[in-house]
């Protein structure tokens, strides 16, 4: 008989939110959890295991260990790898992306190897970053069957898109329908041309809501939703409850087979003039398959100006990271 | 100490689903029941009190009585009345939309009455049909603050809209964001010029996502709305669990003040040239006030064409009825 | 790729409320609906689909047709045949106890006839009155395997005792632990002897917490609970609020396999002195694999006569109805 | 219009908690956060916030500033102050209780009189341990009205006894009613005179249910649930899931007026033998008012003397720390 069961790969801000999202859906009978430091994963199973016993709470089996609890596993969440690595030469300065990269390459490498030794059946959604790259190695490293693997992408960067908009006409972002696209990060870019308000046009919502701010020029847009993430970078040292909850999402249109429309990361293949070199996130259909369908909607010129750029940002840093279309294939 | 409550005038088909909806919000600390049949009211405030004490329930005090329940409400919702009365000369024919028209006007000019002897603070969402003529009345004969009374109108058309275009293209409806406009009936109206599925315009749609049918001529999406709520009501007799759930997600939006974008039969004010005369469905901000704002969107000339078409239909009715700006106040 | 379904076989007034409970569990991706009014089941499913458009609904996938649905379901739950059928020679009178088992006993043979020709691996969950001779015929008749097959029984009852201790002490139902045993119906008794308030055995409750009323005696607590089913029934003319919610109680216990201590109705295969020739409800452990173990908890002497007065009734109405273990399998 | 209001005090790892979990309950309008880390709470708020855009989230205000939040706040949870402090003559062996009680102190101190100069209205739950100290100073040395501050004590060491005897049987946590009282720490005791599975007295349990292993020593039961806190802490670093659970589980019981019967930390007036000069944890009426009502249930020999060891316990740890009944008041 079937339970649905969710494994969560990497328990540490992440993951272990997505994890407390995850007990509250009422969707998962079985919850798995994977870290390396093996006592988190078991602190982390055992505080949420004891919180079944109260009121209104799902009686969720949760439990610590290895990729074995991937065999029967239905979605697979990775956010395992650290979000920041100090430069070692400057540690109080920007902190060092290639070298991140490098690492996190090795960490996603580690952990698809894992999986698929139980499963190509469960459906992964990658959180660890730097996401597109993540996505690029384990959709194409290792035969996991197509739409099976991708990223949350910009959904969290979207999220912060639709709150922006809100936040300015003062309505509820969910009254809000729009996207970002690219790369999950800073060249991500607001789709604004397909961005709509109670229906109505981004260039038109000005002439029926009161904007408490400018922000009809899109690089405004842009520039606020990066610094979006900054201030709660910045403020809290991590990010997890947003994109926690941008994972939970995507893992729930999963198991209910909602044909969801969401952007993803996902390696294109023909789409925007790409063919399996990059991946990024656009709009998907995401169902009980995964990813079912992309929708590669017409982009403005200021839009497809800056996808050439994001997609050139995101391959320029697997090349840096010697990843990539353009090396070696590491997992080899 | 304030606790949120919720009182709901007529507990047959419709206002039993508002309840049953309404306790799984979590929102409510009191509802209270009104019905003319008073033992309907105690028999199903005693059901539902009963299943508080399932597991995972919420513990809501679930009560009936009189308008005196009222006096403390945050939201009333009124399902009262008859929804379709037999034409008595010929009782197996077409119902006598007049004769309905006409006893309901006195139910609902009887329930707001009511209402108004212990408030005028709480926010009422009207569900009684004909449901813009209800408003109407409910809205101009009692001097209810202004935004504080409103119907919920198009938005279970717009429901029907927004599952019609994802059956079609085989996505989540929630993926698709639109509405009908004008009556709650069936000279309600698709605003196509303003629908969009993942942010793609209707008239894209097709270029990304088969189709399973040609729905583009908005005449047969207006007719499929239509038959789909015939369909509805021939198969079951009633129509009651969509209407409920879009009350309670208004109510919902009014509680936690969402400043939500849903369409709201509401009276005009100066909007597409109308002043005070007819009560119809547009795209409002819904808050802790009832209607914030109300948002004329631009419609195209089929459209234009469909709101005179609807508000001279409401308009009718309203004078086959006697009643409405046109006929002395039937409350004085 | 499995996906959680669920069954409704009959959705009158109790059938449509399971669905609509259904529908906010989160917890189905596909829900199918059978019954013999066709349109009627086409209607349900058609207004809850609707539905999902609506903010904060899941996109579950509503459907209607025949048996052949159940091939792939999780949980099926009969709510199918009447509730009262009036007494012929007397049709203001006593409904016709007798001629409702016997209609009904058709009905349950029809229905997990229609069921075993698709799944015996679904858990099949009963509504269906009179309860338990129901749950013996679809047991016992149809080789179904063991556990698999059982009725919410008692499960509303115990919600009813649960409602009117908490009244009684006014507490929440949830602080309340307890159950009624024995046939679903107004031979049912509460267990005192093992029902407590927050910790509290019964007979020292009212040492802490001031009682409404004196509700001691055990006899009294029995018909209190008796007559608020009737007060429910004759205020609205069914219950389906209590019963419903029961059903989806018990459906999540076997869907996230919650191994949930459950008043359930059961044929007892040695349990107080029975074996195999009655069904009624007492404490079970629910879980994905339907019913895993029985608990005979030890009754006091009161609730013995009671447990054997009950028992006693069912069997005389299985015997009326020409059905049950003493009388030749009308399944064959 | 009243909106429901949370506010919470100090956002680490369990203040981030509390809020992530208020955030999935629907309850809450406006959710205002307070850190002597203002960036650390504008960044929780904006990362909350956020997701707010996310399908099936409700569109709460999430706003960080100071105490003026309070003025209109229905619940504040207090999740201020260390959760360790390392002794500073030996970092690295046990942490110095008695440092950590003398700065938590003045914590608590802090936001009691930060929350007095805007509100006495308010129900507070206080987190912060330990806790029965920190509940002793903010509800006996600010005038705050009687039962409107409580600490969430042992509920969430009663949550880990019904889960260890839920793993013991092999049932659900729910099917088991029951609690640890006294100090929420090392000292706290199970009252197994009082807990039930499914009914069953604890020491009947095992006649029925197979263990895993041999509970049925109180010392043993109480051992382990003191050792399962450290496996959590030792395993994860901190424990966050299960104490937020509990005090939003409160919460909830306050905003809906559940009169749910919760163990709560509270100032013992007459119970016990205990008059004003010790607070500590024991089954509690919860509602509108906070604290409704006392159960001081009867207990047993055993339970007797771990409960006047756990009252000794902080008796002599408020003492160490030079506050509670027996020193000069700090807050003077």
């Amino acid at each position: 008989m079937n339970k649905n069961k969710l494994v969560v790969v990497g328990v540490g801000h992440v993951g272990s939110y997505v994890l407390a999202d995850a007990m509250k859906t009422g969707l998962f009978a079985e919850i798995g959890l994977i870290d390396i430091r093996e006592n988190v994963a078991f602190g982390e199973a055992l505080d949420q295991a004891q919180a079944t016993a109260l009121t209104y709470m799902n009686n969720v089996d949760v439990t610590s260990g290895g990729y074995e609890q991937c065999a029967d596993a239905d979605v697979i969440v990775i956010a395992a790898g650290p979000s920041v690595i100090p430069d070692p030469d400057n540690p109080t300065g920007e902190p060092d992306r290639t070298l991140l990269t490098k690492t996190n390459c090795a960490v996603i490498r580690e952990v698809m190897a894992g999986i698929v030794r139980h499963t190509t059946e469960a459906i992964v959604i990658l959180i660890t970053n730097p996401l597109d790259t993540m996505v690029y190695i384990a959709e194409n490293e290792f035969g996991y069957p197509e739409g099976r693997v991708f990223g949350t992408g910009t959904m969290l960067d979207s999220a912060r898109l639709r709150k922006l908009i809100a936040d300015t006409y003062d309505v509820d972002p969910k009254s809000v329908s729009g996207y970002m696209m690219g790369e999950h990060g800073s060249t991500a870019f607001p789709v604004l041309s397909h961005l709509t308000v109670g229906g109505l046009p981004f260039g038109e919502i000005d002439r029926y809501l009161a904007a408490k701010e400018d922000i009809r020029n899109p690089d405004t847009v842009k520039t606020r939703i990066v610094s979006s993430a900054y201030e709660v970078l910045n403020g809290k040292g991590w990010t997890n409850a947003g994109v926690a909850q941008a994972a939970i999402t995507m893992a729930k249109a999963v198991l209910l087979d909602e044909r969801s429309i969401y952007p993803a990361s996902t390696t294109l293949r023909g789409e925007y003039g790409f063919d399996g070199d990059v991946a990024l996130s656009m709009p998907c259909v995401i169902g009980r398959e995964g990813i079912l369908a992309k929708l590669p909607v017409d982009l403005n010129a200021w839009e497809k100006q800056k996808l050439a750029d994001s997609a050139a940002f995101i391959k320029a840093a697997m090349r840096d990271a010697g990843t990539g279309p353009e090396t070696p294939n590491k997992a080899a």
